[in-house]
């Protein structure tokens, strides 16, 4: 190939100089290093080689940071963190002081905002344009948003409170996909815009019209416009986004990368707020990745001759044994209906959308209906299983509160990536559903391996329970270490039990191992513990607050913010009861978590087995200095 | 009038025998019984006298409980109580043991479900129009949502699925308003198909169009349809819900009960999904509530002939009091921006609306949108003030921890109807916001009268601060007695100290009224108490913990969901600093709380003064026993 381009793109005023030919030469460096990086680390890949003609055209019409660009979700902002200074650091991507997957001001001035949960650039961006015009600031303030956003209410909520934001654009950046398959009606009516548009194509439409339109004149532009929208109105009626409000311009070919710049210039230079319509091809230039995006969405290292290892679809793992133990649960009751929030595949619920498909609900991105949807399904009998990350779990908070447990309704929640999770960093964290769930009383399991969450889902589905309740369990594999412990069907578990500890070390999940490691180590520093390991982490049954109180030291270690977590109301419990010996509380103090590996994350908030020791010593050493 | 025909309406199978005129004349029976009780009772007046045509036409054509109508938000269900046997219980409306304001299948089997917070109807309607299916059941499910639910997303979320649903219909009952005026892009395109849709009017186009069409017949029919759905493109382009999927008919006059009795036949008759666009008018059939709809939304008891005392906006009140001075700040600091959900009025933002227009944002029922706004405003230098309502900031959980807490964005929160409402019920409860605020470490106030409040609010909108922050006011006006200690500026007060007292009370806002009085009954029964006055609950000062700590009891009362409470925490921080006296804390452990006043809420929950008193002397017995 030569010397690269690539190479001379040291910020996004490099760019401004390349002509049509060099353009066209950068965007295939870009997707060749996309895959080279990404192939080594892992990370995003579809949706990045998606759009890179996109983000180039973007960069070269903009001027960030004057101008925003804030990405809806984030994880297809490599190219993006590519030509704004960062090419050098794709080795340590998503690593521990390494760049993030995401968007984030703390690492660029040209990153607008973080970005991980969905739904939220145009609000963002609503902000920001407003920010702007009360400051008398020049510049234009760019959302890019997937279609699969489009199934979330806040986007709506967004869309209707754009009035007055000439500086605002909305690029629909159109895949035909998210994660999952898009569902729903908004699909079929996109669908429904890419084909009957056709004829007004890229071509005609965006230079036959605005192009060669008169910048002075307005008037004349006037006319012309009208022209265009009536002509469009007779033909095929105006869109949904022009009964919002914005100027609606498109389907624009993604790919085009001159068609998209000389579109994104006319946009410029007009009044806004226009919505433009982008159609792309997730995985585009990777023929692996085209026919097959849904495997390449989130990846692994991978051979880029081979396939590759889905991040979201591990092979066994706490979501398809829960996948297919609904299986098995929804064989035996007809009432068990499973829901999801556009993440069939994460779950584990493409199982039971296969063997129940009349009994399957993947709602879209829409967690907040998906609730109260099944709050509707519980009150008439139905036994909805609600299967949500815990991190996506957080957008459902008052629908729990005021659809599910004011009635008690017969809801299961079952949360997967619940605890850490790697690589994605402090916006997928799974530290919240513990203290949130807990504060309305609900019923709630963690199984730290395989054959405990095929015992207690089995349990929950049961007549034994009626109400909200929910099961949690972590992202990934079970720990080889835990799976040994198999299940006894009990609440709580002691995994070590000397005669006279006077130290017990309590947990839950994942954080066990660690907990199993700690007290190998203070057993050699001649410090005994019992380790009692929760399955049921709320409400707490007397025995286990009987139990506990016979220790003079009390380690309580989960991965879940402190405030309001469980060993909170276990350290209020114990008080309560009487108990005045020494509590420790290992716990989440900081919800701004890095993005790194795991056991990284433990390290950083003191939950490894290394800081569990050392809160142990100093517990023990204080209270011998006290007698 | 002679004998009342609505004497004789027990059951809804009761209406199905009236005649025209004797339907007709049933409703204004309904309107004469609304206005009399609503006038002695109190509670929703203007929504209520605008849908009793609609709801009688409901009733006459449906068979509750088989057929479901779920109200959005609910307080717009008084006919159908009226006509569901509960006409007698009027005089109790939304009194403890007396007839709730909102829906309730604990109620009546013909109410489909709980209500309070907007935008839950159609999700839930979907999930019962699901399980009839699923369980071959006949029965219509019928939504009933306000053109002011529409600004939120999550009827869009569930619109997005509504397919297959041939038993579901949708009715928007298109006021022209919510409780404030109705703002956006979603209000003018309503406008819109109000006015470009005049010509095909009811008569036209349900009678001609729908009603004389053959039931049998299906070709024919679907030409006829087709037919008329060509013709309305062709004149004005097709509507936004049927580019959703639903079948659209309106707009109908939705006080014309015959045609809304034909058209929902039809319907009935007929698969589905259908969206029926009604046009009613708030306080319709009163005059003064028909003129001034806003002012008879939430009424006290009032004289017919006079004016009412609006329960959303009273004349001096923590609201008005925060509204003025929000002004006077926003004058100092151009960089002060105010946002309300929907709730101009009752939030008090009026003011603010009025002096500084272009930094006023209504976002309509928006919740969600409203805090990522404030993140987009506040990254741009902005200094943006949310003011929701305590329960309706729940929908704004993972907005405050996602785009809010994460960058630490410098909003304000100011969470009005903080603690116990009244007569609205258990939808309606303050009670979260201090738990899931304080999970965030958020720095979090809570002013007991106006002057704290005037001081608190200038301090955390100075220079000060940075970063999310909070601050928390009851619902009404400040208690007389809590008005005498004015503001001293400190983080927290003793409001009663002894020389020797070993027990201390310890609360926030309202509550310290209940505890004054404890105090007094303890002191009559020569037990000595202090009484400490919290404004910053949360982080707790070292000093604050240093004071509590000589204490031997502890007793700390909150109107707040005692799970990760302040309270919890407050224990928590006590037990890490070596304190082992006796701690009682008395909040809410059961969210289900009853319609009725402040003082019987507190009585249910062991809030009151006397349950405080026994707490205290039980706790004295105990520990006297122990020494």
């Amino acid at each position: 190939m030569g010397a690269l381009l690539l190479d001379s793109i040291n910020q996004p005023k490099d760019l401004k100089q390349l002509n049509e030919q060099q353009v066209k030469q950068l965007c295939a460096e870009i997707r060749q290093f996309l895959l080279e990086n990404i192939s080594k680390t892992g990370g995003h890949l579809a949706s990045n080689l998606g759009v890179v003609e996109l983000t180039v055209a973007l960069h070269r019409v903009l001027d960030t940071p004057q101008d925003k660009i804030v990405f809806d979700v984030g994880h297809q902002c490599y190219t993006h963190k590519i030509l704004t200074g960062r090419r050098g650091q794709f080795d340590k991507l998503r690593q521990l002081d390494g760049i993030s997957g995401f968007p984030n001001p703390n690492e660029s001035e040209h990153d607008a905002f973080i970005a991980g949960h969905g739904n939220t650039a145009l609000s963002l961006a609503i902000g920001m344009a407003w920010a702007k015009k009360l400051h008398h600031e020049a510049g234009l303030v760019v959302a890019v948003i997937g279609d699969g956003a489009f199934t979330g209410g806040m986007v709506y909520e967004g869309m209707n409170n754009i009035e007055q934001l000439d500086n605002l654009l909305v690029i629909l950046n159109d895949n035909k996909m998210s994660i999952s398959k898009n569902v729903g009606a908004l699909a079929r009516y996109l669908t429904h815009l890419r084909t009957t548009t056709a004829y007004f194509d890229a071509k005609d439409n965006v230079r036959s019209f605005l192009d060669r339109v008169p910048l002075v004149g307005a008037p004349l532009k006037k006319n012309i416009t009208e022209c265009k929208t009536l002509l469009r109105r007779a033909m095929y009626h105006s869109t949904m986004f022009e009964d919002m409000g914005f100027q609606y311009i498109g389907p624009v070919d993604g790919h085009n990368v001159e068609e998209l710049e000389r579109t994104l210039r006319t946009i410029r230079n007009r009044q806004g707020p226009h919505f433009l319509h982008v159609i792309t091809k997730k995985g585009k230039g990777y023929q692996p990745a085209e026919v097959n995006p849904g495997n390449y969405h989130g990846v692994s290292a991978f051979d880029l001759d081979g396939m590759p290892d889905p991040e979201v679809a591990p092979k066994e793992s706490f979501s398809t044994v829960f996948g297919n133990a609904l299986v098995t649960e929804g064989d035996r009751n007809p009432n068990i209906c499973a829901i999801t929030a556009a993440m069939k595949y994460g779950t584990g619920l493409q199982f039971f959308a296969h063997s129940h498909p009349e009994r399957f609900f993947d709602v879209g991105m829409a967690e907040q209906h998906a609730v109260t949807f099944a709050a509707g399904l519980a009150s008439q009998g139905m036994l909805p299983v609600v299967c949500i990350y815990s991190t996506f779990l957080q957008r459902s908070y008052d629908q729990i509160i005021h659809d599910v447990n004011l009635l008690r309704e017969n809801v299961v929640f079952a949360i997967d990536r619940a605890g850490f999770v790697p690589a994605d960093g402090e916006t997928h964290q799974g530290i919240y559903d513990p203290a949130f769930l807990s504060q309305l009383g609900m019923p709630l399991y963690a199984p730290s391996n395989y054959q405990e969450l095929n015992y207690w889902l089995q349990q929950l589905l049961s007549d034994r329970f009626h109400g909200p309740r929910a099961i949690r369990y972590p992202r990934g594999g079970q720990d080889a270490a835990l799976a040994e412990f198999g299940c006894t069907g009990e609440d709580y578990d002691f995994l070590r039990k000397a005669d006279d500890a006077t130290i017990v070390l309590v947990s839950y999940a994942d954080e066990l191992a660690d907990l199993l490691q700690a007290e190998r180590e203070l057993q050699q520093k001649s410090i005994a513990c019992d380790v009692i390991k929760a399955v049921k982490l709320y409400p707490f049954t007397d025995k286990m607050i009987v139990d506990m109180s016979k220790y003079k030291i009390i380690l309580f270690a989960e991965e879940c913010i402190a405030n309001g977590s469980i060993g909170e109301h276990l350290e209020y419990a114990l008080q309560q009861n009487g108990w005045n010996g020494r509590f420790i509380h290992c716990a989440v103090r900081n919800a701004c978590l890095p993005h790194a590996s795991v056991a990284q994350i433990k390290q950083a908030t003191g939950l490894d087995a290394a800081h569990l020791v050392q809160a142990v010593q100093m517990a023990v050493t204080k209270g011998e200095n006290l007698l």
